[in-house]
């Protein structure tokens, strides 16, 4: 069995999931995208639900393996990167037609009634988001490149709300106007200095 | 058969769904709770999800029966009704738990992929929120008790994705501080007017 295998049922498995919703597929059809025989499954996963939860970290992995060079970057002042950071995903869901919702969220959203796990799973993944949020954030404060009345701390947790808010309603629309929204008041209202 | 039978299937049946999941909850479940005959539930509803449909308009409904008048209420600055309405639902949740999430939006993730029909559902429940919270804005803007620099309908679409993103988090923190981060961003900050 190739080393990556794991990772190979977890890309193809997740592609599914991600366009047909986590309960609607069948363990069968991720066999058949991945290619790969029952045991083989079995012998990475306890169950589909296990699947599922290693299917979180295969995601935040991807994402921050794509986007974490950026957010690293001290060339660019901290709240530019920040704001590409939201662009990038912008583009991202652009390219998913703006239906499918994160992959993360949809799979927090089905199993977090499912099991605690999941729950601790969810809200260690949004606080992990919050962290590279409040860094930047706090970055950009001591630049002085922060609003002095915005606390890195709150402001960060509430542009995480705000933020899966616009991706829930994205589903809704099924189209860009939430982040839009989104990326204008975030970075042309809320993060602005008083004039 | 009562003339408010279906009302009361649709109440009893709502706070099981609304405590275990759409997908958790038998029909049997909810006649039971209910106390009525299979025959009586199919007389009101096509299937379960047309049940969970009329759910939808039926949380509705009950929100906007006890508190549309607080909306409506001109003694009361608009921002100040604004407020009060995002505090009476941080008590609703708060003597819920702060657990079980918002039983309109549960409803929409769980069967919004489902089924193009609860896709519009949701969008449609969403903009009536963004109306309702519009309105207030554009009543404060004309008291010129609203920052220039907000639009009041691309910020009441921002407040709703924030609340609605507010929600998803309080599930994961399962507690009041994504609530409580809201009020005071929205209401200390955002619709501020500067200094």
């Amino acid at each position: 069995m190739r080393p990556d295998t794991r990772e190979h049922i977890l890309a193809c498995g997740g592609q599914i999931i991600h366009h047909k919703g986590f309960n609607a597929t069948g363990l069968h059809e991720i066999l058949q995208a991945a290619g790969v025989p029952k045991g083989s499954f079995y012998f990475y996963f306890k169950s589909k639900e296990d699947f599922g939860l290693a299917l979180i970290d295969h995601y935040h992995d991807l994402f921050a393996e794509r986007i974490g060079a950026l957010i690293e970057d001290k060339s660019i002042p901290p709240l530019e990167r920040l704001k590409r950071f939201f662009l990038w995903f912008h583009e991202y869901f652009a390219q998913e037609g703006f239906i499918k919702g994160c992959p993360i969220g949809n799979l927090v959203q089905v199993l977090g009634d499912v099991n605690p796990v999941f729950r601790e799973k969810l809200n260690a993944s949004l606080e992990r988001l919050i962290l590279v949020v409040a860094t930047l954030l706090q970055a950009a404060q001591d630049q002085d490149a922060l609003p002095a009345r915005l606390s890195p701390d709150s402001t960060a947790r509430f542009i995480v709300s705000a933020w899966q808010g616009a991706l829930l309603r994205m589903k809704a629309v099924a189209g860009p106007e939430p982040l839009d929204n989104f990326i204008t008041i975030i970075f042309e209202v809320l993060l602005v200095p008083y004039p």
